[in-house]
Formats: structure tokens, sequence, C-alpha cells
């Protein structure tokens, strides 16, 4: 016998957990596609060469990489990310530009699992390229807030930055050489104190008072107009530091213009982001009541997508969805769980010389859209209810061979462990009404 | 600079194709749920030992297998039926019983390409696990009947046998001992003449008479009353081919008591499906307009699911939908195609001082549940109408200055090249109703 097991760092969804998750998709996919993101894919497997050296030496090391069947370096895609650069140099004169795609896909990386990472993980991400308009800076902005929003998530707070303001600041204070060595470390605020980093930026020789005005910077809050108007000082008059305030203040313009209720976008220039290929916005989003959870949908601008596979400058700007960590943050908050089955009413197996009729009932609940599961074998009542209940089936019908005599049967709310009578006469419409209007009283 | 390209036998799903994939496997989802089959997912990677030798030597050649990170022997999944099998003994007690899952996933396979096939491709698949009821059985097939109905394929039919009426055949023929061989060669009946096969069956010691018997057998069709009644003669009034003629008359009338159009399911007995661990019921499901491409839904009943990982016995019943086999017919057959973007109205950037309008607009209509596409910069009218004829969307929206100044709008069906003004006044509901009109007019 083989030991039924995953491999470390690797996990089974069962179905409530992976119902969840549809559910996010679901969601996800529709609001991509409200502002004309089209889906694509691309394989699991690429040319180890159009994977290696474009993320970090930890994702390089992390790889799943194999020698294939016709002697072909290959590895698993780690991110969504270089395999869409790969496709858009391939593909840009079919696609047309401005292109816009979601892609919402497993991406694998032999990380360390004792940080509670997984080694397999999904990502749902979504890019605008071949065009620098502010425009598309603003609509990562809407996206992302219409995501959260539909997903449910009740306080949330989007964050915005613009790297050119922290380049025109930098560039004020004579630092613009070391821009990337105090950008990781600005990063480094929310998880390390200011103090800490205050050393770390001392030990790159930055300067005291210029320390001071950096950590001045990160740390602004309150009401927009306040913090663009010190960040208007922060950068001078003219440059691309005044350029990225003036695109910070068209950012809550256009939010306030579509719609998005005050507050859930604010400008923080403490917002660095790691990642070095950032060149403008930059978007952080997370859960009011479980900041420690991190950043759950994150993205920004780049330069250029594609520029190791083709001369075509491909300028974008795009947002990632961290599907998993947001359903454990939702899980945390109690607002996770769920049943274990999508079945809104279960048909309970009662009377095998009944079985054409319970068909028939099937049959009409499921045209008109609900979901039934009808148990296949007539064993004991109290059995079959309890896996009802068990998997969070909401409604039951019960109709034995009195019951179809007497043109009755009895439902059932499972939550609430109450019955009623419906009189149906062989018409399955008033079974039907009799469900939806228990189905539609549930909290 | 790296060239651009994808592995041999993997592809790239651009929006058009990975929209029409989208659709289907969104219709399958429902259909799976509406009879209460819950989702799962399982990992890309398991142990080797997992996947060795549960298909057959050809599966276990094409295996993608490699040592990971921590020297483990790992493989990629070639099916979603022994990762299913392994979840199943891991899980069974979480679960319970009866279990009814789907499972929408890739899998791997190094094929050779040489066939048209693909080495990555995604299976769809339903089980029920833990009961022998005909009724689980039979809801395979209204499943594969409501899944084809639902995608919208127009004519179609379900082909079903009972392997157990092929036992009985050949055992009154005295050819039990010879079942697996007989088995197969029948199987190439469609493909192989039943001339050809007569001659492999010679050639496995089955006498003429005999041969003649199982050809005229596999040739049966007609109304299912007739096949069903000839079948009798044949397996003898006891016995499991008694058992199995039986069963199949209890498909054909589930299915007329289920609303199933008459027609749409027949009994062939020609179809044995080559797969030896079949025990019950075996179904294929074809394009009537294209019977050439083969089943696009195909499955049965086994005995027992994971005996190489639990003592516990788990029959079940189930099929799997072959989601690309299926595209690709449906576009042979003119009935794929479609647009390259969700995008359902397309917004004209045109003057842009009215960014603050277009916002507004773009975010009424999509509250309202349409698919906006609002062109990020105010490039030349042509040019955005061009990508926008291009990528099929079917309506657009031009709204320049003197319009704004006038509370007009040009709302243009692009299929059609035809435009009208709207008078909106300001008030976007007025959009929406005159922009849901043309949607609704499409053919």
């Amino acid at each position: 016998m083989i030991q039924p097991r995953t491999l470390k760092g690797f996990r089974d969804h069962l179905p409530a957990q992976a119902l969840a998750r549809e559910r996010v998709l679901d969601v996800a996919r529709r609001v991509y596609r409200s502002y004309g993101f089209a889906p694509i894919d691309t394989p699991a497997l690429e040319y180890l060469e159009v994977l290696t050296g474009k993320g970090s030496e930890e994702t390089d090391k992390q790889l799943y990489r194999f020698t294939d069947h016709g002697g072909r370096e290959v590895g698993m895609r780690f991110d969504l990310t270089v395999p869409f650069a790969r496709f858009a140099a391939q593909h840009v004169n079919e696609l047309g530009l401005p292109f816009k795609r979601y892609h919402m896909a497993t991406v694998w990386r032999g990380e360390n699992t004792q940080r509670g990472r997984y080694r397999e993980f999904m990502q749902c991400d979504f890019d605008t390229i071949g065009t620098t308009s502010p425009v598309a800076d603003l609509e990562m902005v809407l996206v992302v807030h219409d995501l959260l929003a539909a997903i449910g998530v009740e306080r949330f707070t989007i964050r915005v930055n613009n790297r050119r303001v922290l380049g025109g600041v930098l560039g004020r204070l004579g630092l613009a050489a070391q821009a990337t060595g105090v950008l990781r470390s600005l990063d480094k605020l929310g998880k390390a104190s200011p103090e800490a980093v205050a050393a770390e930026l001392a030990a790159q020789g930055v300067a005291e008072s210029a320390a001071a005005t950096l950590l001045e910077m990160a740390a602004l809050s309150g009401p927009a107009e306040q913090v663009l108007g010190r960040l208007a000082e922060l950068v001078g008059e003219e440059g691309p530091g005044a350029a990225g305030v003036a695109a910070l203040r068209g950012i809550i313009a256009g939010a306030a213009a579509a719609g998005v209720p005050a507050g859930r976008v604010v400008i923080d220039p403490g917002i660095a982001r790691g990642l070095d290929y950032y060149t403008g916005i930059v978007l952080e989003s997370f859960l009011d009541d479980l900041p420690s959870l991190g950043s759950i949908c994150s993205g920004g601008r780049y330069d250029d997508l594609a520029g190791l596979y083709t001369k075509q400058p491909l300028p974008g700007v795009g947002a990632s969805l961290g599907i998993d960590r947001l359903l454990a943050g939702l899980e945390e908050l109690g607002q996770g769980g769920g049943p274990e089955t999508p079945a809104q009413v279960f048909l309970a197996h009662f009377d095998a010389a009944h079985l054409a009729d319970y068909l028939r009932i099937a049959a009409a609940l499921r045209r008109a859209g609900l979901a039934v599961e009808f148990f296949p074998e007539p064993k004991k009542l109290g059995q079959q209810l309890k896996l009802a209940s068990k998997r969070g089936i909401p409604a039951a019908l019960v109709i034995g061979g009195d019951e179809f005599a007497a043109g009755t049967a009895q439902l059932k709310n499972m939550a609430a462990e109450t019955a009623t009578t419906v009189a149906w006469h062989g018409d399955e419409q008033i079974l039907l009404a009799a469900v939806r209007a228990l189905l539609a009283t549930r909290g």
C-alpha cells in the first residue's frame, strides 16, 4: 500500500476551502472584466532561460527546474509577471495596444516552509500595458477598490504613493544616487521601528537631518490635501517630484469622481514597495481590522515590461491580489468558513418506489437554478439528514409514500431545525416557491 | 535578448480562446453544482510513487518527473483521477460518504505532439464515490446531458452501455477468460472496420460464429426498447448480463423521468471503453455534426477508486469533459470564435477636460453590471474606435465637449456600423437604458 500524502509545502483544498476560493475568483473575474480586462493563460512550464534572472537571486534558487523528455531545460513559473512579459513580447502585434489582461493561475516556489508559506499558491494579476496615461494608474486604484468592496470586505484602506515623489525628495536631499538602498530601508517601516530604520539610514551615510526629513515624510498621514501640501513643500515646485505630487492629486480627484467613498484611498508617503522596477504610482491595500496581515493587493507602474524579449517598449501598470492571504485574513476575522457543498436543497431518498417522482422534482428545482443534492440510496432518513446537516445544506425536502398520497411534503430548515408541511399536490412550482421562501429567510 | 517562445506542445491562450474556455468552465461549474457536486483541488506535484504504475505504461513514460530541492522524487499529475484516489483515501473521514466532487484543472503529459495533441491540457472531472446505487449512474448521464445542453451544443448524443452486458454475452459465448483482449478489439470499432476487428478476434482464437454475434451486438442500434430486447436474448434470463440489461432499462426510464428529450440518450452496445477498470455503466458522448471528433465527455462506473492507498472500498461513478476537444469541435462547427474582450461598451476618451465626467459615466455603467472599456488616452477617435472594433466590443459611446454642452451622446452599434444620438442631459441612467437597448438587439 502507498501512503496517501501530499508533498511538504503543498496542500489539498477540501470543498469548504475550494468553495471560498471559487467565490473570490469569481468576484475578481467579474470586477476585472467590468473594466475591460481580458483573460489570458500561459503554460505552467517555460524554457528555463525565460524564467531565470528575472526575479531575484531568491526566486532563481526557489525555481522548480528539470530537464524534459526532449532534453530541454525547463522551469515551473514562479509568478505571472515574467510569463506575461514573454507573452506580450511574443503576441503584441496580434493583441494591439493598449492591452489589458488578467491572469488567475497557480505558481510554484520551493520556499522555506518554516515561515508558514506554501510552495504552491495562486496569483490573480491584472495589468494594462502600452500606455503611460495616468488614467490607467487611476483605473488600477478603482479596480482594487471595486474588488475588495465586491468581495465583501467591509473595512479596508488603499494606500497610494508615487515613486517620483520619493525620487524628488531624495534628489532635494542629495541622495539620488543612494535611492535603492534608502527605499529598501524605508520599506521596512511598519515591521521595523523608526529608530531602527534611522540607524540603517545612518549606516548608509545618510545625514541625521536628511534621515529625519525622510522619516517625517514617510510618517505623514491625515487628509489627502494636508499630506499633499506637505509633500509639495518637500519636493519643491518643479521636476519629477512635483509631477509625482500632481499625479497623486489626480488619483484622489479621479477616485472621488468615480464614486469611491472618501477615506478608502489615502496618500501614504511611507509606501515604497521594495521592488526596484516600479517607477510611478505604487499601491498597497490593507484590512483595517487586521493590518498585521500585510498588503492583500499590491502593485504599481513600471517603465518596461518585456525589455528582455523585445525592443518595443511596453510601459504598464498593474496589481496582484494575494488570494490565499486574503482568504486567511477573512477566516481570522470570522468572515471565512461556509458550507462544504454548493447544494441548497437536500432531497431525501425516502421511498424507492417513488424514484421517478424524486427525479422529476429534482429536475424541476434545478431548471429553476437551484442546486439540489438527491441522496442516491433509500438509506435511513436520520443518516441522510445527518450528512445534509454536516455539509451545511440549508433546506431539506422529505417526501415519503404517505406524503405523495396526500400531496404534501415536509420542508426542513436545517439551521433552525424547524419543519413545515407544504401542500403541493404534485405541482413542483409550489415546492419551488416554498424552498425559495425558506432560502430567502437565511441571515 | 531572449527569444520569446513556448515549449513544444505547450501554448498560450489569447483572450478570444481564454474567454471561450472560461465560458465553458463556468457552465460546467454551474451544472456540476446544480447536482450537489463540490469543488476540490489537489497539488500539481505529487510524490512520484503516488503517480507511477496507476495509468498505463504509456502514462508512466509520459510523466514529467524530477527530483525536488529536498531530494524527493516528484511528478506532475497526468490526470485528475489518480490524485483524487490519493485525496479520497487521505480525507475520507472528513468528507463523509457518499461524496461528490468536481475538479477542473490542468494536467501534463509528455506526449508525442505529432498526433496534434498538447502536453498541457485541462480536465473537468466529476465523480460520486462511496455508493453503488444506480441513481448515481443515472445522475452521471443527467449531468452530461445538462452540461452539453447548457454549453449550447444543439445536436449531441449520449451513448450508454454496461460492462455487465458485455460480460454476460462473453460468458454465454465461453469467452469470459479472454474478456480484456476482446473488449480492446471491440473498442476499435468506428476507427477500424468490422472486418478488421473480426480478423483481430479470429487472431485471438474467437470462433467465427462468436465473432459474428459480438459484431452484431456491437452494431445494434435503433429505439432503446428494440436494442434492449435483442440484448436480453443475447445475455439470457439470469446472471450479471441480465442485471446489466435491467440497469440500462433503468437509465432510459430515469432520463425520461428527469425530462431528458427522447433520443438524446441511446443504448449503444458497441461502447466498450478501452480502460480495464470500468465494471458497470460506460458512457461516451458525441457531437452529431462532428462524430469524427470522438467522445467529448466519457466515463463510467468502477469498483474501487483508491485500493492502492486504503483498505476501505470506494466504489464510484464519474465522467470527464474534454474541454479542449469540445472547444476545437465547436470552432470547427463555426460555433467557436467570439470577441477578444469581455467589454460590452467602449467609452471613447475624446476630450481630456471632461475626464471626471467620463469616470462618472463609466462608474455608473459598471455599477449596473456592464463591462466598460474606457480608453486611457485622448488619442485620435478613429484610432480608438478601430481598436474597439478589432476587439469586437458591440457598443461605443462618443461624447465630446459639444455633446456635453448639448446634453447628448453618440451611441454606436459597432457591428451594424450605425450611430444614434442619445439626449441624456447628464443623467447616466438614460445612457444606461440606451446602451442596454442596443445590446439587447444583438443577434
